[in-house]
This record gives structure tokens, C-alpha cells and sequence, in this order.
């Protein structure tokens, strides 16, 4: 008896893409679990991300680089990288792969669910 | 200024692993999420996990094999693979790849963080 396959995070992916795509895995009231997909989108020049949430974030594909505000340098990610954005850190994704696509694990969660 | 370099889920991994290694990376009230590292093993023959928490959890590296209880087909897991285990859903890791490390992330989480 064949079971259902698992579904897989690299699967799926459009060959065109416009905009970045966002897809919610996993939701609760106290967090919710994306996959994002990015194909050389960055964010807008002078504009930042400012979140209510904390967001854990793992490249698992291709590349990116990450601007903390008042950094200097670029972080660079690459498959496997992880790290924590606290809620209102800003920040904003300099550059993503503009060849190979770039898939991303992002789980947003607020302090009322620690 | 060079920034701290992220974290990564493919580093540090032991040479020689006798029991799965359990790292915790993110813990709050509502769920906590680790990376798992298997070398070959499998759950005790006979033994069940049978979890108060739900558990999501994404193969990200080698190959496992996992068996839920009243199936009769081992599902089969590659690099990608994902899928949810409700809290008591009886299974077990019937195996992990003999050769290439296995490196599993896993996020657990209640009803009461839902």
C-alpha cells in the first residue's frame, strides 16, 4: 500500500517568478512557519523590514545577503545559514541569488506564546 | 567590519556519533525547535515514539525511513522532505542512512501554544 509522499520544501517551485513567494506551512496563534522563495528580489533601496515578530530564518537554497540597520557590512548566507531577527530589528535583504533560486524557512513567533 | 557569521545546520557535526545528537536552537513556552543528527540509527526494535507534543519536522540531509503505526509501507524521506507527526500519532525511524549524515530539524510545539 503506497503512502502519500512527504511534500518537500525544494518542490513546487515556479520557474518565473515576480514577486517573492510566500507559503504558510504551519500556523498557530503563537507562531506560523513560511516557506518564502526568492529569485533575485531584494528589498526596495532605503526601505527596511520592522516586525512585530521575532523570526528564526534558514536559507536552504541558493544565497542572500542581509543588512542589519546601523551594519555596515552584508551578512552573506548560504545553504544552511541560520539566525534570529528580533522583533523591530531592521533590516532588509540586500541581494538574493539572481540565477539559482533561493528557498527560505522563516518561523515568526511573538513573546505571548513564550 | 567583518559581522559574526551565521550559524549553519550543516556545521559541527561530529565525526563519530554513537546516539543521535539533539541540539536545541530556539526554545520558548510554546515549542522548541532542534536539529537532530542521525548516523544509522534507528528506533529499538518493537519501541514506539508516542509524543505529547505535535512534532514538524524537515529532513534536510541523508535519509530516513519512518514507520507509523498501522501502516505497513516505511515512508521514505529525502532532503527536502517534510511533514507533521500529531502529538500520540505512534511511529518510529525504521532507519537513517549508513553513510551520509542525517540532519533533521524539528519543531515541537503543544495545543496550548495553539
Amino acid at each position: 500500500m503506497p503512502q502519500p509522499p512527504a511534500n518537500n520544501l525544494f518542490a513546487g517551485i515556479p520557474e518565473e517568478i515576480q514577486d517573492e513567494v510566500i507559503e504558510v506551512l504551519l500556523k498557530t496563534p503563537g507562531f506560523h512557519l513560511e516557506r518564502v522563495i526568492s529569485a533575485g528580489q531584494a528589498t526596495p533601496p532605503g526601505q527596511w523590514y520592522d516586525q512585530e515578530s521575532h523570526e528564526w530564518v534558514v536559507l536552504l537554497s541558493g544565497a542572500a545577503g542581509l543588512l542589519f540597520e546601523g551594519e555596515v557590512e552584508v551578512r552573506v548566507l548560504r545553504p544552511g545559514d541560520y539566525l534570529l531577527i528580533p522583533a523591530h530589528r531592521r533590516h532588509r535583504v540586500a541581494w538574493t541569488d539572481p540565477v539559482q533560486k533561493t528557498v527560505w524557512l522563516a518561523l515568526h513567533y511573538r513573546d505571548s506564546a513564550a
